[in-house]
């Protein structure tokens, strides 16, 4: 098989080697000269026999809308186009309704695997056509981690982002389970070591999984995070995930509060914290501090 | 009616007044000897008529208990004690029992009202035998704000506490839920002034309360609570709140929420955000921002 | 002052009632013919001296957008749009650009009150140009409850709207906080009479305010609210709330609860707990709860 | 090694056959003739060699409680109790000190596996005195997955069991976790096959799990779940993680909405949210459902 290849950074890159690997053609294209293996979009389209299959693998939002709509350009009624970056699941509608026009297929990807996935592959959740994911099949074939596992055509257009969106949603709620677990026992004097309790239990109970692997090894390089700041980040699916519960009517309480609890991480300073303490200085009287430490003022 | 009140702070001191502004003869007693009417805690004792009635107003805890045993010493058959402290009101069975060996009655009394007390009166929740209730009842009328509102028998030894505990409870979600308002106004651009928002929703709207009208005064004195950290202590009835939902399997997520924003804006450092930014970090390669600003990695 | 009113139903009737009596001259205007003060928006339009004030208040979404549309059609430059439905703010936007083609001014006001307003007045947040609210303000100044209260202007155009529905959210927080409290007192035998306790509360406490007041009405018609299923509606500024906060970075755990648990009072079945259910019963052998009565079987 | 097992359930039973085929001589004791190697607990203590482990593997509470009771009259100076079972962390200072007035030692462990342990080996976390931990070593040996993994001495007495709690707190929010997610792909049109999505999780992306693995088993038993309710038992822990979090000052908002969101699972009706419809229906008039259904009433 030929596939193009759109964005060829840590992620394209990869993939790139990956499918190389398993026999694949690929013509990748990036901006960057040195990275690329042709000099531009159109270059790579015409090196691809029919029906063309290319892959886009830059970031959501403008960089694909742009992409996408050059390919429509470039391409011919029965090629694919197959978005694998981390688009908005809403995108894919309107990314697949710009290409029908000129009948050009278009299948959503969500790729999960990350640094690991050019040695153990990626896990592919795809959306689209049966036709269109048919066309692309050796490419997942190639990513995914074996023959049995990593991959699912999960419906129509648009199911793709959306499965992979749900499963950086729960990826944030269970980092959250965790990071909860491991202060409480930092907070407690009665625990010794809890990097050696957290190993203890990634083999024969429950809560085993790659996350907890992963943080007793975070743990191991860095004792006690000394080196780590409370702060994280958050990338936009977690956000969708919450706004996608709230367009269903689903209850996602430790999703939302562990996107709430990234928001607080990143806060210098709290309005609303400030202005919890400016009521309590309010009906507490002027010095809400020592008026708790007075000895006979019940709460109010 | 005559009372002994013992602990004579901020808030001892004002019912103390408010009780003898009523006609109510009050022998105060506290360890401090500028505020106290009496030298020693049996001098109060015995300078009342029989039956006896004993206010105690100190902290709970310790000093709680030590005055209750104190005063099971110099109480006889047919008195009661009533503590108008914040104690938690599995103390109160403990202290009832305490005092039933000798036949002393026993109320427990949540008191909610604050520095304004003194002028508006003083909500009361009491819990007790109605006979021993009865006995107080001319002090629980001198404080309550008027003869119809401020004073309910809420049921047996505990009811008191545990009302007014669940009321603390409710105050941390209400103070909660307009700081969460506040700051989402505080975000926007489009919204010029906040505390004139906030000053119009005070008459005609479903959210007008007290705390709003404390709210929008603490912006009038300080706009933008440019003086105030984010910084809000708790103390007790809170957590105890959440205690008793789970004790009694009742869901409190609003409450609860309120609380852990209250441990959370006590934290120079979040352990558990370090250990979701490290296992970010695992997960995305060494630099996790570079790795996000890299164009084409989607989110693992 | 001339105004034309759009939509005569409960709220848009009251108001006219309410401004009719303030002196203004109100042209309604309803599809309802029984209603309708004439027999078509254009006629209604055609009454109105200029610059001509018209208020809209009709369902948010395609009912707003179309008559928007022809109002645009019937007003000139200089005239005054005002929606006061309850709009998204985002739509704000929409409508002022669309108007400003034709130099048509738009203020959004967000109009809070229910079935209480024709009395007691609206508490009214307005968002626009100075000068637009300008030519509605004595429509505010006769909706609003007094000259000092119940009117602000927010900000620019959605900042109206956006007040309202940070209020809103306020509001779900608020009833979920006392709804968890009652159901708290409601739990334990030791309080006798929960209305009492509420209706306590309502004088001289932290938490009096006119939900309360409401709650404790509710309790005192209905006593243990038995003709009430607990289902609770949600009215879309909820959700817009929580897409807001998510949107700002601005963590909303109370409004964000509130909102979930409306979620699960409207489900038959909970797919999710049926998804704990099954991880429970996989991990604890086939018979879970036969293996929780056994006698020593620690939970996995 | 010789040691006494007491409690010979689903649990005990199969750590009698583990710890059998690793070549430990155990004599187990249960109050079912059936099941038990001895006549009593006394006959069990008699063929033990000093110094002699009893590892206790009842029900918390009282069971354990009146097992230590009896252990601790018929033990002597160097001989060691473990309770294996699912005590409270601080239950076992109180055992602790109980067993100290005679010189005995006390090893509290928590122990994870569950049905699944016979086969593959207990994930095993203890606390106490070093020197008792070395008494009770081969055991965990025989008992823990392999030599290499599934065994930690967290700490002092208490830090077995509290680190196995924090452990089935952890679990709680993981599974609340993929509840949600599996809700929400449930929910939507776009997704056809929810298990199948579910089932390319498991290789290659963040989030596989062993919980994970469950839930595919599960749903590939029993697709849709049409035969679990969603009716989830807590067993205690999940509780004593929150009460535990709020004692330290240490948030676990995933953690708390996991368990509530159990407790909500249970209840027939919820007293929460009919306040929450008797409030709207009091601020909306009387037919909330129609004055929504109402073309132009905003909510209040």
């Amino acid at each position: 098989m030929h596939i193009g290849l759109v964005g060829l950074g840590k992620m394209g890159g990869n993939m790139r080697t990956r499918m190389r690997n398993a026999g694949l053609t690929v013509i990748g294209y990036d901006r960057d000269p040195e990275l690329s293996d042709v000099g531009s979009l159109a270059e790579m389209v015409e090196q691809l026999p029919s029906p063309k299959v290319v892959w886009v693998m830059v970031p959501h939002g403008d960089p694909t809308h742009s992409t996408i709509t050059e390919l429509k350009e470039l391409l011919s009624e029965g090629d694919v186009v197959v978005d694998g970056g981390n688009s908005r699941w809403t995108d894919d509608e309107i990314h697949a309704a710009q290409l029908a026009e000129k009948n050009i297929g278009y299948v959503d990807c969500g790729v999960s695997g990350g640094v690991w996935g050019l040695e153990n592959g990626y896990a592919l959740m795809a959306g689209g056509d049966a036709a269109d994911v048919a066309k692309v099949q050796p490419a997942f074939d190639a990513l995914r981690p074996d023959a049995e596992n990593g991959f699912v055509h999960a419906g129509r257009v648009g199911a793709g982002h959306f499965s992979k969106m749900v499963h950086n949603g729960i990826e944030y709620a269970m980092m959250q389970a965790y990071a909860e677990g491991y202060e409480l026992l930092e907070a407690v004097d009665m625990v010794d070591n809890v990097t050696e309790v957290l190993n203890s239990w990634r083999v024969g109970t429950v809560v085993r999984s790659w996350l907890l692997d992963l943080l007793v090894k975070a743990l191991e390089d860095d004792p006690g995070l000394s080196k780590v700041r409370g702060y994280a980040e958050d990338s936009g699916e977690g956000r969708w995930t919450v706004e996608a519960a709230i367009a269903n009517s689903v209850p996602a309480p430790t999703i939302a509060a562990s996107l709430f609890a990234r928001f607080v991480s990143r806060q210098d300073e709290s309005a609303a914290m400030q202005a919890v303490a400016a009521m309590r200085q309010q009906f507490g009287g002027h010095a809400v501090r020592a008026a708790e430490e007075s000895p006979d003022v019940p709460n109010p």
